[in-house]
Order: structure tokens, then C-alpha cells, then sequence
């Protein structure tokens, strides 16, 4: 494919996509199929001689588009929300055309600052405080990860990374291994499986702090798990608190639980993915106080602030607690600015060496809906329904819902997903539900 | 934005992306911008109010393209290649219009199933033993990463939590940490920094063996290595063979490695990001020979492949070695099909919880170009060139070069990267450097 059939075939995409957007309420959320569908459809390898476009796309709605949990339908309420706009699928086909592998400076100078200045931009809608900026000379700063879990991940290991080298300097006949026993995180049995997930990978113990009766961490649940692990030699190095949490998105108390790690020097990683993007709204900003506490803080725009996936925001007090985790320096990736203090080499403050040019879709979104419009979108409101009628609900497949346990009850969530969801799609999915909820009640009585 | 607003302003970035592919030659390959060059080009906050889509494009050109690292020009020869194609472009648009998080079989079957089946495609392009491959009911299969580090790191974890099992269920009272302490993992001294890192966030021991005189990992070196370990007491689990390693495209010796790795029953993973793609060519299949020895395997589509950045294609031959190093199931991502046997859940493969629909980029890739057309890319052929004139060259900005280091030799990589190059760009460029050194030599000789 040369230039100018890309021309032809990329305008023939452009209004495959708008079609698909435009026409995506009419179809179904949740597909018919059955596992194994699709290896029958396609041939079992790859051809020899080339396909024609007109194949594939033809093959996109006949083979593709019959297996799609269509996450844009505003009648697609299960999981969680997924960003998506027109402006940001624009900056991504820039991106994919610059096409730059940005982990330092070097690779790409754009790449690298047009994400730290975009990441001040977010901080600055968040009223994040001053040492979460890069600025022009600060000590902290943004990145944009993957998703929130690499962010509790590299949260995580950088606080272990502290915490060994502030034990070792004490006392530097201790091993890494005899410290990482005693080492122990914390969360609220609330937090996200992920977070579970991250104190496996870093082989550190990880401690469900038992959450109150609105489902938050409170401190004395907390300082109680603390001394406990004090008193029986184990050395407490971490704690993640959950604004939003995944279940019933219900805040942990960062009011009461900041002090306590500052108290007991402990990193604080806050995990807003979910709830994060409403910060930028003034009345719901007072939620997020006691972020002044933290070391880092992460939420996803990808979720909830129209920046398609992936791009998740995560910010730190102090940068070098990141490097200091991660640095290592071959001279293949070296250049002449590196040790200028000026640069950011994002490498250093992630897992994989890779990154793509993110940062234009936060650029693009930022720039056409401005503050007020994304303000605007945030403000539209949410709904939560509370009958466990599952199984009829899905199978009905006119609309598309999943469960969680809040402790002992089983609770169907109702999430606002879909970026054209209108009050409309929320009445005629309510009544659907009471419909089968009277059905279902009728049938238990005969 | 609307859909109508799309469709207009889809197809100006489609022409905007093909002028600039088309023009990229034009275009000075390393910018001239200094660190700290774009925080003064825009405001400090995000716009109150929308900008138009004319203020952003044209900022592009303005703010972004003057600190822009051109990977895709034919003068670009640092680093490595990162592949780029049209199909690949198309199928991304597509990727972002559908959204879809792909991190369950329900979350979006079509996203699953057309992973696993493209996995196998591209699989027996490179005739994988069949263990690596999912088909119908293989206990194998690939996935697609982020990146090489995270399919390092993923493969050391599970390689952990293996052993770890093993060594438990021999002797009940073993702690993790007490295990940990002596897990010892290997790779040659010419493996990529990444592989360093994994041993890093693993909390792991990571041992260099000295590689051969021509750079390559034998099995003299790695058996003096393991004797010596198991001596003191220490536990070998995990060995990465490189297939073409970052500095000169060294190959360690697989039918040496392999048969020891066996015989000790140590996880062996090989690492072919970079030269990987060339085995899909027959006569340079035999470069492969003993991947039948490994645990698990990876290569790069996004480096020479001509699927754009990100796609790291990894294969295991037991699929529950991963999962169940990962494997967390909290209630709300379940679905009715998840006990089936004949699903995939990705989430379980890979350290995101989050994934984008990536197998689509690998399908109009492989069928737009066909196995022929793949394989008539790789044997355009590539360029060493050995002269340190880097200051020169990278001052001089017409061409763009990193270094490495081989043993005490600083050397100039010179990587055959865009898509577009010619052997004329590659001419000019040795005609430049020819003319840079004769300046230098004539420089030194005064």
C-alpha cells in the first residue's frame, strides 16, 4: 500500500469509524457468540500472496464486529467506563504516523516534554499541590503510564527500593532478601485486585486493612494492622488508598490515613482510577484533600476523561525516588544531555523501555473541549441500581451489566460507560430492569 | 466534535499523515531544539475554553515537529528500527473507534480470539514447535505484550513462582523470602539492560556469564557458572538466551544453552526482540534451531515486522505457567464462560490489567502484505558501518547514529530503520561518513 491508497483507504476508514459511532446504538452491546467462534471464520495461516483491502474490511463486519462487547453503546454499563473522543483518535493517528519510541530525551524531544507539560496542565485542573509539578525546576512530576496497575506496581517497587536503602544504610550487613521478608504493604479489602497483584510481583506482603461501614480505610483499622506488624518484627513500607473504589466507589479516609504515613514513614500511593477524572470539577475536588500527604497519585483519564486508552495519569513528589528504582544505563541509550538535570528520560520511570507519543491525545483533548467542556461531561451524572436480577439481565443481551460483592451482598453495577449515553438509555434500561424484576418475582411466587 | 466534524477533519489527518510520510526525507532527521525547548511555546494551563481543531493542527507543525526525532526518515540509524506501516495505520483507527479493554474473553470475544489465532498465524510463519502454539486445544499459545522488558519480566515471574511452588511443595516450611534469597537467574553480558531490570523488580539475583569471542553465550561458560552456584548453595531458575543481541546482533548458542537448561530444569526464555522477524525467512529459520528447549519465547513485530509500535510477540508452552503466577479473580471481572477450558483471559498473561485491541494491527499487516511480501521486507538486507565519528555525524544532523560498547571497542551502529529507505539513502549516508572521517583524519594529521 502506497501513499495514495493509504489516502483513499484511510478516508474510507475515517467514515467507517464515524459510521460506527453514529450507528453503534443499533447494535447489540453483547455479543452472541460462543468461545471458539472465530477460528473456524479465518484460514489457519497467514495467506502467501497479499489480500485486498476491500477483504478485510469486508471481513471486519462479518467476522470482527459479530464478536465485539461494543464498550461505546450507551447501552454498555458493566466494568468500568472507557474513554473515547474524536479529538483524541485524531492525535492518535499522528501519533501512529510520527511513530517515535520516546524513552529519552533524545528519541524524541517533543514526545518527552509535551507529556510534562501536559501532565502540569492535568495537575493544575486537579489543584494538585505545587510538588506534584515538574514545572521549570521542580523535584517531582508526571508520566503517563499504561493503566493504574503499572502505576501501584512501579508505586510499589519504588518504596521498596527506599526502604531497602534507607535500611541498609542503617545497618549494611542486612540482605535485600532478610529485608523483603518483613516487608508489608497495605490496602483497604476494598482496593482493586491490582493492587493484590502488585505486592505478588514485588514478593512483599500485602495486608487488607478491613474497611469501615461505608466501605473506606479508616485510621484506627489502620494504626491497629501497624502496631500489630511493628510489634512482631515486620517493617511496614507501603500504603495504597482507593479513591473510588471498584465495587461502590467509596473513599478510603485520606484525611485520617496520610498523617499516619507521614508519622510512620511510610510511602502513600493514591489509586483514584476510576473517580479520579472528577477532580476537576471545583465541588468535587474537596474529595481529594490529603492528597498533600502522598508520595504518588494516579488516576486514569482513559476512563473517564475522554482520552482513549491508554493513558494513565501518575505523579510524584520527589522523581528520583522513580529513577533511583529503575536506572540502569547502557551507552546505546545514552545521549549528550542526559546528565544536564534539565531532561527527563522517561525510561527511568516505567516498566518497559517503549512508550508511544501519548501525550498529543491529552493535547488534543485538552485543547478542544477546554476545561469548562470537560467539566461539563463530568458533570452529567451517574446512576446505581441494586437487584440482583443478573442472569436475566444479560441474557435478555439488551443491555449489558456486571456484579461485585460488596462483603456479603451481591450487587449488580449500573456504570454510566458510554460518552453518548443520554438520560434516554438510562430510563429505557431502568424500565427493562423493573420489567424482568417483576417477571422474575411473579415467577418465585407461582 | 461530531461525527459530521470527524469525518471532515479524519480524512485532513489522513492527508496530513501521508504528506508527511511522504515528505519525512525532507525532513532533518535529529532536531535542533535544545532541553526545555516547548514549555515556552504553549500556555501554562489548559485553554477555559475549546480551541479549534485549525489552532491544534497548526501547532503541530509549529511546537510539535521542530522536536520531533524522525524514526521513520531513511536517514535514521540510531537505536533500532520501530516498524511502520499503512495497513497498520488503518487498522489502528479501527482499533480506536471499537475501544474495547480486552482484558477477559467477555470483554470482548472477537479481541481474544483474533489474538490467539494471529499468534498462531504469525507462530508457524517462524514454525514454532507446535507446544508454542494454541490451536485447538494446545496446553501453549502466545499473547501479545507491550514490550520486550515486560515479556522478560513476565517470564521471570512466572519462572519464580514455579520454582518457588516446587522447592515448597518438597519442603512445606520454606518462606518465599527464604527462597528468594537464593534464586539466581542468567544471561550473557551482551543482553540488553532490560534483562537486568527484570532481575531488579523480581528481587532476584542476576548473573552476567562472559560471552565468547564472538559475543555469544556458550555452554562452558553458563555450566561454570551453575556448578559454582549450587555449591554455595544457591538456586539457578531462570536463563535468557539473546537472538541477536542490541549492540552487534550476537546469537547465543541455543543448542548449547538448551540442553542444560533441561538437564537442571531452569526456565528458558529466549529474547529476539529485535532480529526475531528475519526467521519467518527459511534460510534464516536455522538461526532458531533449539527454541524447542524454551520455556517461553519472544520477538518484536513492532521492531522489523511492519506492525507498528506496540506489539511484542510471546509464546509459552504452558499457559498455566503464567497464569498462575498472575491469576487473581475477583467477582466483578467473572463471566459464566471463564471455567470453560476453552476461553482465554488475557489479564492473566501479562502484568496491565488493560489491553487495546492489538491483534487487528497483526491481521491487515499480514494479510495487505502476505508471508511473501513480509518476507521480501526482511531481505532488503542491512549496514554495519565500524568508524568513531559520532560527535561528527550526529553534529552534522543530515544522518542520526547511536553507539554501543563491544568488550573495550566503542563501535557506530549504523541500523537500517524506516520502512522507506533505499540503498540510495544508505549510499549517501556512507558517502557522508566517508567524508566526515577523511575531514577527521586530515583534522588529527595537522
Amino acid at each position: 500500500m502506497d501513499a495514495s491508497e493509504f489516502r483513499r483507504r484511510g478516508k474510507e476508514m475515517v467514515d467507517y469509524v464515524a459510521d460506527y459511532m453514529e450507528g453503534i446504538e443499533g447494535r447489540q452491546v453483547y455479543p452472541d457468540v460462543e468461545p471458539g467462534y472465530l477460528r473456524p471464520l479465518i484460514p489457519t495461516t497467514a495467506p502467501q500472496e497479499p489480500d485486498t483491502f476491500e477483504d478485510i474490511i469486508n471481513d471486519v463486519e462479518k467476522i470482527i464486529m459479530p464478536g465485539v462487547t461494543h464498550w461505546h453503546s450507551p447501552y454498555f454499563f458493566a466494568y468500568f467506563p472507557t474513554a473515547s473522543s474524536y479529538p483524541s483518535m485524531l492525535a492518535d493517528m499522528l501519533c501512529g504516523a510520527i511513530g517515535c519510541i520516546g524513552f529519552s530525551w533524545a528519541a524524541s524531544p517533543a514526545c518527552t516534554e509535551l507529556e510534562t507539560v501536559m501532565m502540569d496542565w492535568l495537575g493544575k485542573m486537579l489543584q494538585l499541590p505545587e510538588a506534584f509539578l515538574a514545572g521549570n525546576a521542580g523535584e517531582g512530576g508526571g508520566v503517563i503510564q499504561g493503566s493504574a496497575s503499572e502505576a501501584t506496581l512501579v508505586a510499589l517497587l519504588a518504596a521498596r527500593t527506599k526502604v531497602t536503602r534507607r535500611l541498609q544504610a542503617a545497618s549494611p550487613g542486612l540482605t535485600q532478601a532478610a529485608i523483603m521478608e518483613k516487608l508489608v504493604a497495605y490496602s483497604s479489602d476494598q482496593a482493586h485486585s491490582s493492587v493484590e497483584r502488585a505486592g505478588l510481583i514485588g514478593g512483599v506482603k500485602l495486608k487488607a486493612i478491613p474497611s469501615d461501614g461505608k466501605f473506606a480505610m479508616r485510621a484506627s483499622a489502620l494504626q491497629e494492622a501497624l502496631e500489630r506488624d511493628k510489634a512482631a518484627g515486620l517493617i511496614p513500607f507501603f500504603v495504597v488508598a482507593t479513591l473510588g473504589t471498584t465495587s461502590c466507589c467509596s473513599f478510603d479516609n485520606l484525611l485520617e490515613v496520610g498523617p499516619i504515613c507521614i508519622k510512620e514513614d511510610v510511602w502513600l500511593h493514591i489509586d483514584a482510577a476510576y473517580a479520579g477524572s472528577a477532580f476537576i470539577c471545583p465541588e468535587f475536588r474537596p474529595l481529594l484533600n490529603g492528597v498533600e500527604f502522598a508520595d504518588s497519585f494516579n488516576f486514569n483519564p482513559h476512563k473517564w476523561l475522554l482520552v482513549n486508552f491508554d493513558c494513565s495519569a501518575m505523579w510524584v513528589k520527589k522523581r528520583t525516588d522513580l529513577t533511583g528504582a529503575f536506572k540502569l544505563d547502557p551507552v546505546y541509550l545514552k545521549h549528550s544531555h542526559q546528565d544536564s538535570g534539565l531532561i527527563t528520560d522517561y525510561r527511568h520511570w516505567q516498566l518497559p523501555l517503549g512508550r508511544r507519543f501519548r501525550s498529543l491525545k491529552m493535547w488534543f483533548v485538552f485543547r478542544m473541549y477546554g476545561i469548562k467542556g470537560l467539566q461539563a461531561y463530568i458533570r452529567k451524572g451517574s446512576n446505581k441500581l441494586t437487584k440482583a436480577l443478573l442472569e436475566r439481565i444479560n441474557n435478555a443481551k439488551k443491555i449489558h451489566l456486571v456484579p461485585c460483592h460488596l462483603r456479603d451482598k451481591f450487587v449488580l453495577r449500573f456504570a454510566i460507560c458510554s460518552r453518548t449515553v443520554e438520560s434516554a438509555h438510562v430510563q429505557l434500561a431502568w424500565e427493562h430492569i423493573r420489567g424482568l424484576a417483576t417477571e422474575l418475582l411473579k415467577a418465585e411466587k407461582e
